[in-house]
């Protein structure tokens, strides 16, 4: 059971959020996958397929728009990822048509976790940096671009992790909310299980995305949004009506994970 | 044996990169160090040794600005990195009185060669990225920062690992050129023997920098040099009086490794 409120955020932001046009959405992100790979002179594509909604949106606008140069990597940790995640991410790779590899990372885990002191937050991390490592392997040898499926609202909040899930050649789904991408994946007809499934990075077993960020995406895409359109965190909670310390929070996740969104710092720029 | 000429470039470029006023240089870049660890408010820097140059000169730095707080990481792969590397190593990390830990990596490498179809040059960088997890983890475990020992010439000719040894929280060499870091090394008292010793990625056995570029790092450094003072290829090499087609070969090398220097693209930026 999630531990926070789930009272749907209501007003203007989140409607005006909830009815982008996914049509253009889809077309524009299409048009701007096929131009990087084009412009990189690559032969096509690698992306994680995770089971997730994040990679199931960004592998169908893959099959729209580059049919013939995608290869999908499911790369699950098998005493960890959940079942369920990897029999949807199976089903939909099938149904998409698209080539499909599944490697299972637990023996790969093992290898690192017998030379380190045990971490569980450390080892998250390093889960997402070994998939990292292999779709880097798959891209390397095809001359493929890795596609990062970060959306917006893990991107500004810096829900991801660096270098490892944000370690990726192009971006093509950092203009879309959560509640965006769930849009989409209706008008792209992802399966509903998947569209249903509470969101989780799945770093370790029962990570629930939601949960530990304490708000659901709905309330977290509208207080991005008030800040993108440059409201204090105290304007954001007058205007949105939550309850205190909420705007606040996501406010501060989008300024300590300043570190992820930009170059590392170095001398003689 | 080499299979470039070796002969020396000559002229007032290659003088002026070399003579370069190492104490301040020290001192600026341990200045950098230091403040971003305390902007970050991390409690120390963790970083790689692999036995070369760059890392040496790196973990001295570290150990004057930051004494206390700094892991240095010795992750060879015993089945490729020269020994010679894992002694130099070893002997500057006790020298410089720092905190270190080898681990080989041979063993993480082999498992993930266990599910990968063989590829030399997407193992090499795998390599280095099993080597950015592994400092990561340790660097998230003690909330520290995890250096990147990229040099000047190495950065601007995208000679490293996207998000392998490129992976960092900040840089601290890209201000010198490789033969600068040479000159620092003398200044910083680092053995002969590191600083004499070939420039090696560590990629695969025998892996040697210069050969590899075509031409040794004094030319590659002068090259750079007129490049960023804005001259042509053609004009750089006539000012420096070198063959035909070096000059193009450094200017593409950076050319074609933009992407490795820029964040990744991205929708709704």
């Amino acid at each position: 059971m999630p531990k926070y409120p789930t009272r749907p955020v209501d007003g203007e932001i989140p409607r005006r959020i909830r009815n982008a046009d996914y049509a253009v959405i889809a077309r524009d992100t299409g048009a701007f996958i096929r131009s990087q790979v084009d412009g990189a002179q690559k032969d096509g594509v690698v992306l994680g397929l995770s089971g997730g909604i994040d990679s199931a949106v960004l592998a169908a606008l893959v099959r729209d728009c580059l049919p013939d140069g995608a290869l999908l990597m499911m790369l699950p940790d098998s005493r960890v990822s959940p079942d369920v995640d990897a029999i949807h991410a199976r089903k939909l790779a099938e149904s998409l048509g698209l080539e499909h590899k599944t490697i299972d990372i637990a023996p790969i885990v093992d290898g690192f976790a017998g030379v380190l002191e045990p971490d569980r937050t450390a080892m998250g991390n390093l889960r997402a940096r070994i998939r990292a490592g292999i779709l880097y392997y798959y891209a390397g040898m095809r001359n493929c671009l890795v596609l990062g499926s970060s959306d917006r609202s893990e991107f500004l909040t810096g829900y991801f992790t660096k270098y490892g899930d944000g370690a990726a050649d192009i971006m093509p789904m950092t203009s879309m909310y959560k509640t965006q991408v769930r849009g989409l994946a209706e008008y792209l007809r992802i399966p509903r299980d998947i569209i249903e499934k509470r969101s989780s990075p799945g770093l370790w077993p029962g990570h629930d995305a939601e949960e530990e960020i304490g708000m659901p995406y709905e309330e977290v895409d509208s207080i991005l949004y008030c800040m993108e359109e440059g409201l204090s965190a105290d304007d954001t909670r007058k205007r949105l009506g939550i309850p205190a310390g909420r705007a606040e929070r996501i406010f501060a996740m989008n300024k300590n994970s300043m570190h992820k969104r930009l170059q590392a710092p170095r001398t003689g720029a």
